[in-house]
């Protein structure tokens, strides 16, 4: 497999575009509790400054899995929720979760989940 | 959620275990060739160092997705490949490359692959 191949190799993709640190958390929110206004999404998540949450969402809308909503009331009101592409996600996270569950009973890593890797 | 439930969020934690540089693609390596002596499977990899190559082994070696396995002739020679949980990956991951099929007609993202994310 050359570089080129390795750009466009569909699971590296994948791995890419969801691997923000907040994004799979963004996702869950969404998935359990639908569209939100970004201040009340803003509050119910952990340590995570406004800045770097509306990254992570501005990223996620550009890749087509977010969307973003104004509405025109005064002040304008914003709303983030999935797309119907993040919203095809449903089935794919629930296989996530299950291979999860079978895997952490067999494993107790020493993954720091909130380590950044280096690489 | 608070900060402790999302570090134990399963989604969260498996873009964690996946999402080194180069784990996909070392992935994706064993499961079309099996496995590999380390020095084969660096000539096989574009553009990364040895010790890189090596930490993301280690790292994979760690969370239980790879094996490593040292053959006593002389000189010894290592060879690397994937462990039962790592072949346990293999219909999940045949979700994610048809979840990306569609994905991949639908946008064309402006994102680079390569590029590292901020956050």
């Amino acid at each position: 497999m050359n570089y080129k191949e390795f750009e466009n190799c569909s699971v590296n993709l994948f791995f890419r575009i969801f691997s923000g640190k907040w994004k799979p958390l963004i996702l869950h929110h969404f998935f359990y509790t639908g569209d939100e206004r970004f201040i009340e999404l803003w509050r119910k998540m952990p340590k995570v400054s406004k800045k770097v949450l509306l990254e992570q969402l501005k990223e996620m809308e550009n890749d087509g899995i977010v969307v973003r909503k104004q509405v025109n009331t005064f002040p304008p009101e914003v709303y983030y929720g999935l797309s119907e592409t993040g919203k095809s996600l449903e089935q794919l996270l629930l296989h996530i979760e299950s291979w999860m569950e079978n895997y952490q009973v067999q494993h107790t890593t020493g993954l720091d989940p909130m380590k950044e890797k280096q690489k």
